[in-house]
């Protein structure tokens, strides 16, 4: 029987601010990437959501983050190693601490925004990332983008790695996401999107932008929230994998 | 043969800014309390100064402040329960996986500045201090104002305590501290406050401002860094206590 | 023919966190309470929102605030006089100067939430207030809660003021609201409102809590933007006011 | 008789965090380049800045920056170009505003740290910063680095510019500041910086670190006040240059 890992990007609110329907996809993933207070997130809104995943068995990660609240984590920074380092293993002793007070454990380490794109390829910046994790602890996972320098990178410095990949993206014949600026570079047709997804974790396939099949080795998919109608695409793919008996559950335990 | 902790305020620069001698506070203290990033503190400058306390075993605090950086977590704050220890809970975590990447661990936890204070008396803000403390690890050590009402709370609550008295601070004959506002609240003679010190670990008394003996029963004498003359009256209290044979040692080990 | 002034706390989004109707209300209200970057808003937020305002005639008011973003200037803050009235300063300039690229000018200020509260009735941060905007233009207007002593602190110091009133809000006998901890504080019934503004604007009188009548001398009535139902209510009375004869009209030019 | 205008970096403290010596340096330099809080200064530590400058005849400039508290302004940052326009309207603002309060004016703009070196060549940056200047005040200056392409896009764009050299800093033969990873790249002995600039504001030259002489068309010379030794180059300067009649001028009146 096929399984595979559903995640989404929660515990954004900030203050004042709410975004994303937490309590929907709760019900819905098996992990939850979530926000560390750097780009996204503070303490009582990070400590409620982080509770409800553990009421749900939803599994923790850290959504580790550039420190940029205004432009939330999502413009390119020259930080240095040192920085980024030490910022990652900040944001992660945080969360944990939250965690822990909160009844669960963080299992993984998802990086958000630019600092995920900027690490797929990067050498320098992944190092920093990979060492921060390993310094507060080896026993955590990495997970990031599928088909991504990043994920040997990973393995080769110790870490074990999830690869993933996204719902409602478009993918290149050569297994690279098409860029936002592209034209089918998103995709909302919820039906088509779960059928796609069902593919994906039965075959390890997918139909590329030109209607090539490409092969894309993921262990979970990323789907969204913040949006009534990512809500509905993301129930739909749940609701589709039930029907077809697609396990869906986290690659760690929740505890 | 008596033994008390000396503990300072330490990891307080920000970025580019400096505060305070780290170095020579750290071949001082026994206990170290860091600042977590709410008043003081950026990632990469508490990792250096936690590691540099790992290597002169010095036992790490969590120096807990409320979210306020540009007022240095010196001004009041009706924060809510739920956001305090929420904001408690977020700081320690923080500190711990810094701690872990360092190859050390948080022992107690220190409030700062005007959270200090105003638990000091205040019960509310006391108890969901307390309670984040609990919340994350009961075994933490909260440190306190000797001779306030925070102390008996935290006991009540199950927390270990430990009550500090400040070495270059004159006392009132009912064993607070004179304000800051009144003369001769704040005492700059290093020979003399060694000498008070002294008497302090031996016999825990201290000479009030009007000249009576006072009881403080205190486990930790807090010092500062933020100056040359500070540093160096911490010095004298060091060499004093070598010379008459009192051990500087934490109330906790540093492993 | 009676006129009166609409109010609203607008511009209150961050970076990727949207807050209010801004657009909906800038068609209903004849002044805009902008944030300035404390508690709520970001350069370019606030831009988008002052550019929108001088499009349709509505008049620009810096909503000064403690700065404290994590808890929307809700919180109370021991500020030193010193740094409230520079603090003031700032975000008036601040806005000042995003007003000055967007075609118009700052006419007032209000300040907002806890700082709001605090100076009603203290007169050491009300004084910080006025100095600050004494300061940067004495020809600016503060906007206070009708019936309060900031009004008349204000006045003797040379300051023009405006009185405001709450459209959705009970008042005691004695003229002040009644606390949101009590029950029947916060009114939701558009059509009841919008008839005790006409009233308000008409005769400067409303009926309290108690069913008494009371005088309210107030310039301005602020309308919330920040749920559809706020709106609802905030055109209501708009309707009413124009079905009526009830000029709504601010207090100051835009330009 | 030649004139040239000695700048330098103040207002850069923040709350309790010193930095610089801005006292030294305002009896220096005949223009302050005043951080505006985007990487450094608080309202009432740049308010107490500008007031003193104001005192002492010192024009006043806006540092603008990236939104980098934490490092400085010194990481370079991928902001849009609205982001960057609106950051440098409020930023100038804010500073208009304690300027006004401090019985001075803003007369010139110079952008700090990783967003000088950025538009230095990147014309999208450099639009952005330019059009947000001429958005609030088109008779504003822009100081840039000598020799580079933001010079002349400012002035095609219709802003006055200033050309500034860095005393401390050594030349390549085609006129660009050599790396300051590369050995030499930065001069400590203050003789020998007070006789290059003494050339420089004499002959409009300079010798390059390969020994030839080069040409530097510079208004403005950028002096530094971090530390003591820093102090003592830029008062050998302004002695150099009083000995020789030299005038120490800035290229605006400072009311």
């Amino acid at each position: 029987m096929a399984s595979i890992d559903l995640n989404s990007d929660l515990g954004e609110s900030y203050g004042a601010w709410d975004m994303g329907d937490d309590g929907a996809m709760l019900s819905i993933v098996s992990s939850a990437n979530i926000a560390c207070g750097f780009h996204a997130g503070d303490p009582s809104g990070i400590y409620r959501t982080v509770k409800a995943a553990a009421g749900n068995g939803v599994v923790v990660g850290a959504h580790v983050s550039y420190p940029d609240r205004v432009g939330f984590g999502r413009r390119d920074m020259d930080v240095t190693s040192e920085e980024l380092m030490a910022d990652v293993i900040y944001q992660i002793g945080a969360l944990q601490g939250i965690a822990a007070a909160a009844g669960t454990s963080v299992r993984y380490v998802k990086p958000h925004g630019a600092l995920y794109n900027r690490i797929a390829n990067d050498a320098k910046q992944g190092h920093a990332v990979i060492d921060g994790i390993k310094a507060i602890d080896p026993s955590l996972v990495l997970m990031g983008l599928a088909n991504a320098p990043i994920l040997d990178l990973a393995r080769k410095s110790g870490l074990s790695v999830v690869a993933e990949a996204f719902a409602d993206r478009a993918y290149t014949p050569q297994g690279q996401l098409v860029s936002r600026r592209e034209a089918g570079a998103v995709l909302h047709d919820a039906e088509k999107i779960a059928a796609r997804m069902v593919q994906l974790a039965r075959e390890g396939t997918l139909e590329a932008i030109d209607g090539s099949i490409i092969n894309i080795e993921a262990q979970s998919i990323c789907v969204h929230g913040d949006s009534p109608g990512a809500v509905a695409i993301a129930q739909q793919i749940r609701l589709r994998f039930e029907a077809e008996g697609i396990d869906i559950r986290s690659f760690a335990s929740s505890t």
